[in-house]
């Protein structure tokens, strides 16, 4: 490539990359502003009061609020006002932290975004009700949609919800079921099904056909996302198990190779039980099965070299790389009667962003 | 009373009970089958299978189904067609049943309906998500109104539900955080504000407005079921602390004293500690704050006797008689206006057994 022309595509990146830091900064702003500001925040009991405070720590931890980003970005790339997608996006947000809360207690979680989890800093009972108060405001939050966009359209929207919440609750089933189980046997293609219903609903799917929804766009518009969002989530999974085995847990939030701790299935164990020879495999199997409490350093450390000897790590970075590839592909074609404007233009460097991103 | 006039009045009591007998045998029979018939019940999957027959459990087995009836009853009462009510008088099980779930992990309680608890069953991470499925089913669910009852009287429903839930939370987190800052000083006041919150709203105050909702019912009359339901709810937990004691483990289906065991603040205990002497307050609160697996048989007799010397048990009764025979003055009074029919002739005989159930 000619000097010259590479320069201009390197600005172009730069360009598009600065566009997005500030479009995330100011998403990320406005976004919390208005959850914090649709919580309760102040009772006279002082037992409410706790609960308050419970209900908005996560919201009030880092994060990138990909979730909104998408949903808003989505609205205003098929022409609509992200203003009228706002609840919505904030919704799920909501969403999002109802369900870490759960989660944590679930996986016996230790960090989350930094800090001690809510479970840690607060017991099983009250942590695991604090998930359902803020559950139970997601719901509250999107019937304020009768208002904002009318009541056929906040029907349509909570359908949404409704479909994205059986799909999560079901994945979710999916993993916790192959720990429990403590099966093995597993091949990518029940790591596709558990991870396109445990994230991509919720994390892509979703999001962009709220936001789609929301501008009015065509029905056939929003169902293309089905396939552009499973290959965006299971990608965005991928490189969240990824950054769980070699992140830095300043950045990441969460204990590094947690994932090894708490027994889980990833693309990156699938590799390599497919790869690696059998007495390593039954090893392997040994050390996962531990209690949490059981497994030592040099166990986790053990897993670790054998993911970098058989290249599960590198291998699993490439299925990442290669579905964004191809979901980018899906965007640019599926969409190519949409007009270009910023939104459109800057939801394929989002959706790298999510995927490539090590934090 | 002369002889004959004694009869007749009998003979009415009893025609009352068949009635009311056929009518709850009819709900229970019509709710449990459209709610089973609601929930998904087969999938490819082994795992996804097993958690659609765990959000089948509590659904299917034993209770009462006195909210659905409730809801169903006062939309009749108020002229409503049953029928247009009935979604939502399901939805109001539901919410029962994932409330029960999560309640059962939260007090770490064994038994449930008879049988062992979901948690018990399955280990707490998997029957916290199932709760969670259940509850997301339940929006789903209320998401029919919109065909049943059209938009506008959906939304209304909605907006019930989301505050009943906020209710429920509330009232579940104060609840719970007695238990866990070893809180005792608490006064009849307090129990009143908690039980409304944890009880009244979701087993008495919405079902009845739900169902004078449905039925189109003024604001006003809808409104009034706040303090009737009030009256009703903190009576009905009431009785419940007191089953909880006194109750035959068969026909109650929980552990016999288990709030004893799981340091539960009754107000059969607030009334003990407000009566007897110091040593004795002493004594009771040693015990109460006792780990779970540490209080014994003798423990637990220690504070049955307790209450048994201070008449506490008697006095609980007694309180919700009382408020049971307030909220049925507080409906025949504000009511007045609405004609006499089959529904409404039930309600007093149906809160009546709702609060002097001995199951």
């Amino acid at each position: 490539m000619p000097k010259f022309i590479q320069r201009k595509v390197q600005s172009k990146v730069m360009a598009d990359a600065n566009v997005l830091k500030e479009f995330l900064g100011e998403v990320k702003t406005e976004i919390d502003a208005y959850i914090l500001d649709f919580l309760p925040s102040e009772h006279a009991r002082d037992e409410v009061q706790c609960l308050y405070e419970m209900m908005r720590d996560y919201p009030q931890r880092s994060g990138k609020r990909l979730r909104p980003a998408l949903c808003l970005l989505i609205c205003e790339a098929f022409g609509g006002d992200p203003k009228v997608a706002f609840n919505t996006a904030a919704a799920l947000e909501v969403l999002q932290n109802w369900l870490l809360i759960h989660d944590d207690i679930e996986d016996g979680s230790d960090l989350r975004r930094g800090e001690p989890c809510l479970n840690q800093k607060y017991g099983i009972p009250l942590a695991l009700n604090a998930g359902d108060a803020l559950h139970c405001r997601m719901w509250e939050m999107l019937h304020r949609n009768a208002e904002i966009l009318g009541h056929e359209v906040a029907f349509q929207v909570l359908a949404e919800f409704t479909c994205l919440s059986n799909q999560v609750v079901e994945g979710q089933h999916i993993e916790l079921s192959w720990v429990d189980n403590n099966r093995w046997n597993l091949t990518e293609d029940d790591y596709w099904t558990m991870c396109v219903q445990k994230t991509a609903w919720y994390t892509s799917i979703a999001p962009c056909r709220l936001g789609a929804i929301t501008a009015g766009a065509a029905k056939t518009d929003v169902d293309h996302f089905i396939e552009i969002g499973k290959n965006l989530g299971v990608a965005f999974q991928i490189q969240d198990d990824v950054l769980n085995l070699i992140g830095e847990e300043s950045q990441y939030g969460k204990e590094i190779a947690g994932d090894i701790s708490e027994g889980k299935r990833t693309l990156v164990l699938i590799h390599l039980f497919n790869s690696c020879a059998h007495d390593e495999a039954d090893r392997v199997v040994e050390i996962m099965a531990k209690n949490r409490s059981r497994k030592s350093l040099a166990d986790i450390n053990e897993v670790l070299s054998l993911m970098d000897k058989y290249q599960s790590i590198a291998y699993a970075q490439k299925r990442a790389k290669a579905l964004v590839e191809e979901a980018c592909a899906q965007f640019a074609q599926r969409f190519a009667h949409i007009p270009d404007n910023r939104a459109k233009n800057l939801f394929i460097p989002l959706v790298k962003f999510a995927v490539e991103r090590d934090y």
